[in-house]
């Protein structure tokens, strides 16, 4: 249950007090990211005076990507200009919240990178506080605390990129779930289509290519997609009016039964033009009620920081330092 | 903002410690219920020694109303054995969180409920600790906290009645939103339809009954239409299956996005039989990951009080004494 394992992580402590750094990590299929993330005293912003990225390498397999994140939070430390609080780890893959290693991760991305056991390897070399979450549900709290939803009690981060994921900002706290699984957005129904597909085969960057190919036999990046959407093609515009389209009326959903102060769009498919955001907009709209219709659908403010700085607010709120 | 409204709430004080009495009252179309609800020791689980119930009489108006709650609440007062905290109140409604006041009501039902100034009012009176949120809020907080999902972190309540509402439990506490909407699950889409139909259409037991009059040409009542199911009158069982379907599928959606420890199914229709359950536990499992599959969807355990044991939960979490 998840109270348990919420008991689990809360149990840990830290002697660190402010200012204090957090090791932060980005753990992607193409490039590791490692911050030191700086708080300057109780409340105040991060800030990231030190951040490198070094290759994944996934076809190694999990357990040299695993030694590459431990020498990677190795010289984070020694970057350090504060006592460090702990360490945060957002990464590719479902990870559990029990034990924090991955649950679930796409084998041709990541071999062997699922049923690593992130969270006691780095607790074994370290032996600080350590929190480890989903790279979406990182990047969900970041911008919901320090981003473009800074200070929303309530939010939605949607996130439709090559893939669709998604994170849910309640109480200021990132719901993780039960197993840590929350934000799953992706695998909800598809609105537009009473079948079985899901959001994500009509509204990520994948879906909109796939159905693109599918009405012309072309396949071409969701870039150019784009690009012909806006010269007039009109399986490009069907396609990315769809995608759009869809995203809105599944917000509505959420929006009904969260009522966030704001929602969150980021990730490649948000580039895709006035097109997909007047779809997106006029669905939602739809299929909301009158009160709610004005809801702020705003864009990522922190780019690719987003997951470091998410990482690290979560190890600072499972140690009851992150103000929530 | 929620973060606003969330703090005005918490900004209220009590001097009041344990053994405690919360003042608690259900308002509904034709009943008001008071109670006195008794924590014996931090933490302990709520008791309740004192309850009456009065008729609401909706028809005389809201502010006829709120004096009949106003006085229910002075008779709970006076019931009290222990120093009181607070007065808690779950109202049908939509109740506004920055004031506590009813943003809409059903006007044929509750005249001139929408607009009342209940917070303001009961706190004008009393002065002290005031917590108000909608009946089903209420029901789902009871319930999540010391009913059928006992000390979950993470809870799905759906209550498909005359009507359909929810609440959703995050990190142990409710979700109310930034107005204070969260829950409304019964405007959601429809999963069983493409078009513009709402759940509450398909899944509540007015919706099983209009759409038994229109295969039929009948009106008969819920309760009926299983019974008659159950003899095997083909237009009542797919009127029922449809229900059960329908929210078997948009619970799967709500739980790729919540992961919760357990989803608690309450309300009139839960009463429609196995074929209800069978089409509510099939569609589920056929759109969650089979990790997902085995979800605890247990019925509610705390029948009437608990809208009145919710209320009083969420002015104990409002004054940072409900243990979460």
């Amino acid at each position: 249950m998840g109270a348990d394992t919420r008991a689990d992580i809360e149990t840990q402590e830290t002697t660190a007090s402010w200012p204090l750094t957090v090791v932060s990590v980005d753990v992607g299929g193409t490039k590791i990211a490692v911050a030191t993330v700086l708080y300057k005293h109780e409340g105040g912003a991060p800030s990231i005076p030190w951040k490198i990225e070094v290759p994944t390498k996934a076809q190694r397999g999990g357990d040299a990507v695993l030694e590459t994140i431990v020498e990677a939070v190795r010289e984070g430390m020694g970057h350090a200009t504060t006592p460090v609080a702990g360490i945060g780890v957002g990464t590719a893959g479902r990870v559990r919240v029990d034990d924090g290693s991955i649950a679930y991760a796409v084998e041709s991305i990541m071999p062997g990178w699922a049923g690593q056991p992130v969270k006691a390897r780095l607790l074994q070399e370290f032996g600080i506080p350590l929190a480890v979450m989903g790279d979406v549900q990182a990047h969900a709290l970041g911008e919901a605390r320090w981003g473009a939803a800074q200070g929303a009690d309530t939010c939605i981060v949607l996130a439709p990129g090559t893939g669709m994921g998604g994170g849910f900002i309640c109480h200021g706290r990132i719901v993780l779930g039960a197993h840590g699984f929350a934000g799953e957005v992706g695998a909800t129904l598809n609105p537009l289509d009473g079948g079985g597909a899901v959001l994500e085969s009509v509204a990520s960057g994948s879906g909109i290519e796939a159905r693109y190919e599918d009405l012309t036999g072309e396949h071409v990046s969701g870039a150019e997609i784009s690009h012909r959407a806006y010269e007039g093609d009109e399986a490009a515009r069907k396609v990315i009016e769809d995608a759009g389209r869809a995203l809105g009326i599944a917000l509505a959903g959420w929006v009904n039964v969260f009522d966030p102060d704001v929602a969150v769009v980021s990730g490649s498919v948000t580039k895709a033009g006035v097109l997909w955001h007047d779809a997106l907009h006029k669905a939602y709209e739809a299929h909301v009620p009158a009160v709610l219709a004005d809801l702020s659908i705003v864009e990522a403010g922190l780019g690719s920081d987003a997951p470091l700085i998410g990482a690290s607010q979560y190890l600072l709120d499972s140690l009851g330092m992150g103000g929530r």
